[in-house]
């Protein structure tokens, strides 16, 4: 089960109601932590997450609005007397940046900090970047469980197998003999597809974005205007109806719009225009939780 | 006269309630910010403020729950196409700090920034830099408007003397003639004392302090621990007890306790430890409102 919860959803700048860009995922006893806007220390405090638990941070590119909660989570950190090593993804420049996030205030950070700077296509575990197009270096990622299989209980049942302490064997792919009979792995085993998400950072619409994101369970897809106010092109950024266009070509199952300017006080009509092209859209808002279990996407 | 805004009370960490070190002054027309935790523009904006207005930020030392929202208000105001010069003052080591936090994200910042770096004694207009106790170069404000004057109206309606345009003249020190009798100023003048008010930042209890606040309206004191929990000399700090000792040595009006370790969720003991020692003690808390007007202290 992948978990997820917003933490920042605005564009630009935080206001009480929506910081910037910011988003945790929970998989597997890890934490990661995608951009993190100003303040994003405040809505971790809020999510119940512990700040210490993080300890890899993904970044999609070095606008301020993505990064600038990273110094206020050192310091955090540093007071907290974390000893763990902590693990920054970016683009080229992420090093340089966080080179000056160290030194833009004083006290002694006493962890060690590694910065990998990632180019389309690396991976870090279940993570692959993969191309955005903005107006810098800007990466999105995209976040795949690897499939994998469960016993077929119900025909287990049927056959009055009880759970039995080589269904494990059975699981990893041995034959096992339970009552003299022997069961194959793939007569009893059904195959269990990958939760999956991806989170594109700020792109315009792009052919290499559909592509990386082709067929994830949960979209997470920049909207920063409504289509009719898109002067968006010239700063890189994309419209909810394009953002659901993307949804629709690479076959999403479902599309969180985020990122979005602060001039809208009311996000109903992005809503409703990404809804006209792929019905399956929504808000993303700070402090919701989405979790993806089997494929499935529920928020809570 | 004077009005304050406390943007952020709390030390080390921000939370919903309570963001990290800020506060607001408005004094004929001019808005100085003093301090400016993570996300303090968030603030700004509850506040009614606009971030433009600032002109002049006055920083008391270089620790991230005093500085780090500077990046963030750094990027807004870009965003918002801001052309005028911004001043930054503080302590030695502002400037580097500064440098850093330009670069810690990307954006091009369209308007000047000088960075002026004081030392305790220099003044900035009605602003004077003090020395306080912390653990590296740290220093605080004290803002005195000057003594001034105002026409003895009750004497002037006393002698059916109506408002006229010759009393601006009366003011600046002339003596005026009306209906043929002359008026001296010493005679038709109240002197009318200016207001004041300082800020320590972080500190333990100081001589340095006491003789630089002597006598001013309100004080605004650091209190980081009660004293039954102050280990604070160590690392700089001071409790409410001895924040209120200040207040008494120095004979001021008012004590806001401010930066509290947010291990307190609860501030009422730290309150009541300080007025057992200093009656007129209050506790600041964020957006609270306080005006200064002819050396009144007023909680909005």
């Amino acid at each position: 089960m992948i978990e997820l919860t917003f933490l920042g959803t605005n564009a630009t700048k935080p206001t009480l109601e929506r910081f910037t860009s910011s988003i945790a995922i929970r998989h597997e006893g890890e934490v990661y932590l995608f951009d993190c806007g100003e303040g994003i220390q405040i809505r971790i405090g809020q999510s119940g997450f512990s700040l210490m638990k993080i300890d890899k941070l993904f970044v999609t590119h070095l606008h301020g609005d993505h990064v600038l909660g990273i110094p206020g989570i050192l310091f955090s950190m540093a007071k907290n007397q974390r000893e763990a090593p902590l693990k920054i993804y970016g683009p080229p420049g992420t090093a340089m940046s966080v080179h000056h996030m160290r030194r833009a205030s004083y006290g002694r950070i006493p962890f060690e900090i590694d910065v990998i700077e990632l180019e389309p296509g690396d991976t870090v575990g279940p993570i692959t970047a993969f191309e955005t197009e903005h107006t810098g270096n800007s990466i999105g990622y995209v976040f795949r469980e690897p499939d994998t299989t469960r016993i077929d209980k119900a025909k287990m049942d049927k056959h009055g197998f009880k759970p039995n302490s080589k269904f494990k064997k059975l699981k990893q792919g041995e034959t096992i003999e339970i009552n003299g009979i022997k069961l194959k792995p793939k007569d009893w085993l059904i195959p269990v597809k990958g939760s999956s998400l991806a989170y594109t950072g700020d792109t315009v619409k792009s052919d290499k974005v559909i592509e990386a994101v082709a067929g994830v369970d949960l979209l997470i897809h920049e909207s920063t205007y409504l289509s009719e106010d898109d002067s968006g092109f010239d700063y890189g950024h994309c419209s909810a109806k394009d953002a659901a266009r993307v949804a629709k070509q690479a076959g999403v199952g479902s599309l969180f719009l985020i990122h979005f300017s602060p001039r809208y006080a009311n996000l109903a009509p992005l809503l409703k225009e990404a809804k006209q092209v792929f019905k399956n859209s929504f808000i993303a808002k700070d402090l919701a939780r989405v979790t993806i279990k089997d494929t499935i996407v529920q928020v809570e």
